[in-house]
């Protein structure tokens, strides 16, 4: 089977750092690498791959250098892979909305993982290909009404990256962008009312908010602020922390951040919103909770949990490799569909 | 002959005021049917056309209501003619870069009219598209040395439209967008030097220019506002005007206001840049100049050109049915070439 893994193009895939979507674009061609199928990986020329590289300008538009027109590059990005179709027995679409509207001039089956809904606005185009292509919803609280879908498949990483910790620490861990909808000032708030440290890692995403925020609360000592980390940081911070706080505030479709914790044997204490109660077992995993005083109870109570038993269920749940089989069956489906 | 109009969907075709891509895909649609030729139109669904119209959004996106999200409006609309190829002898596309994408996927011919370079940053999409489409350049000065161009033709306006003002008055005209590319200042401090009142008609593109630059001038005696204006308006304004400044700060690739106002008779003052050699007559339409003294000397000069002469010749060089004659020509060989 030919696959054509199309990713988007403002991270290196990869992510040096932040780029969701590009790490579950790298974890996907490299699960299917693995699993013998012939990828080829449609991204910037800076990408890290097994599979084939095939990329048409040099680096993401949102990595460091001279600004390019990300609106110039995205849509060369894109017809790349649709000038090729028929080298691929499938287009598996990681990049959103625009790729659809090239779908139907081709004869390749175009699938689409779905990483959730920017806005309402966007739906159009999901609607008019709802018919003529296929989706994959990587959560069951991400499935719209009215769209429908091939499968739900949680994003699958790969475990062996993430391990149980020698000796955690008290500290509580944010990690994600610095944003309104992660909820970094509720973190900040729990953990001082919890009386713990707080280290938080990711990207400014609200640079208004961080000002604002959060950046008055950064002390070094109490709050400390890192910056975006790499893998090698992300490993040992998610793996050394008390507790990883996602007190979101928005429907979240997915946490890569929740799942990368729980592979390290770190408790999640998470607002019971979107596909958090699809990730964490509620009592075993961490805690889903409904405000900060929940939170802040929850907080003391993860230190009775078993650390070991919830690596063993992410790395049951999470691997990476079960993600690829979820995959590799709806390729098929498609392609028996087909004739 | 079967032909799609591709227009951009920002505002109604033909426009209510400001959007010459819009007016110049008016013109075309309407003398093709005129020269009937079978014509699709691809606008928003409020546009008006003697052709066929098709729409997959009721009104542009910068015109009054609900905001939109023009990202997916634009991607659904240029995927729609597109998906209908097969319908079409010729895909015309008045839309800019992200047609040319699509173009490869389908074998219906794709002709683009290039309305100016925003930025050299899309240049890449125009050089990759360059051998498998047909550019057509708005004036000798537009055409960029790296491109391929089938043909220069000038934009033809309906010249039926505009007529020479039974009594031309002694004030100067500004017609555009008050941006600092189209010399709104300039034209100000001009007209106060000429001692002669100056009209301002034209959408705000530049919001900050306006306050600092332009609305501190307006006293509606020396300096009048009139925001943007409609067809009727318009036709009064450049026939009444003792001329048009036209003081560009870039090198502008077409001028309609340009060429309306020649077509009512009415001298042109405008800078030596872009494309205005092509279209100015000088000493006869009016005078290219250099600096603002050369153009307060020419706001006194124009009194002694020849009207009549001037709309005579501007009929004679910008009717519409010239510029289609020259469309279809391009047409023509494109299909002669395909077989």
């Amino acid at each position: 089977m030919r696959v054509a893994v199309l990713a988007p193009v403002a991270w290196r895939v990869p992510p040096r750092h932040y780029g969701p979507w590009e790490q579950f674009a790298s974890l996907l061609t490299e699960g299917l690498v693995e699993a013998e199928v012939d990828v080829t990986l449609f991204a910037s020329g800076d990408s890290l791959t097994t599979g084939r590289l095939a990329s048409v300008m040099p680096r993401g538009y949102e990595e460091p250098g001279p600004p390019v027109d990300a609106k110039v590059w995205e849509c060369l990005h894109v017809s790349e892979v649709f000038e090729r179709a028929g080298e691929f027995d499938i287009i598996h679409n990681s990049f959103d909305f625009l790729p659809l509207t090239y779908s139907s001039l081709v004869s390749t089956p175009v699938v689409t993982t779905v990483h959730g809904f920017s806005s309402e606005g966007i739906l159009p185009v999901y609607e008019k290909y709802n018919r003529g292509t296929d989706y994959v919803a990587i959560s069951d609280s991400d499935r719209h009404p009215k769209l429908d879908y091939a499968a739900t498949i949680h994003h699958g990483i790969d475990t062996d990256a993430f391990a149980l910790h020698p000796a955690p620490g008290e500290g509580l861990l944010f990690f994600g962008r610095i944003h309104p909808e992660k909820g970094t000032a509720a973190a900040i708030d729990v953990a001082r009312r919890s009386g713990r440290p707080l280290t938080i890692a990711g990207i400014v995403a609200d640079r208004e908010y961080f000002e604002t925020e959060v950046a008055p609360h950064v002390d070094g000592v109490n709050v400390s602020y890192l910056g975006p980390v790499g893998p090698d940081a992300r490993r040992e911070l998610l793996g050394e922390a008390h507790a990883l706080l996602h007190l979101i505030d928005f429907e979240e479709p997915f946490g890569f951040s929740v799942v990368e914790a729980m592979a390290s044997g770190t408790p999640v204490v998470a607002y019971r919103r979107g596909s958090m109660p699809e990730l964490i077992g509620h009592g075993r995993d961490g805690f889903l909770v409904g405000d900060a005083d929940e939170a802040v109870r929850a907080v003391d109570s993860v230190a009775a949990l078993d650390r070991p038993a919830i690596r063993r269920r992410a790395v049951a749940r999470f691997g990476r490799r079960r993600m690829v089989d979820g995959y590799l069956a709806v390729y098929r489906a498609i392609l028996a569909r087909a004739g």
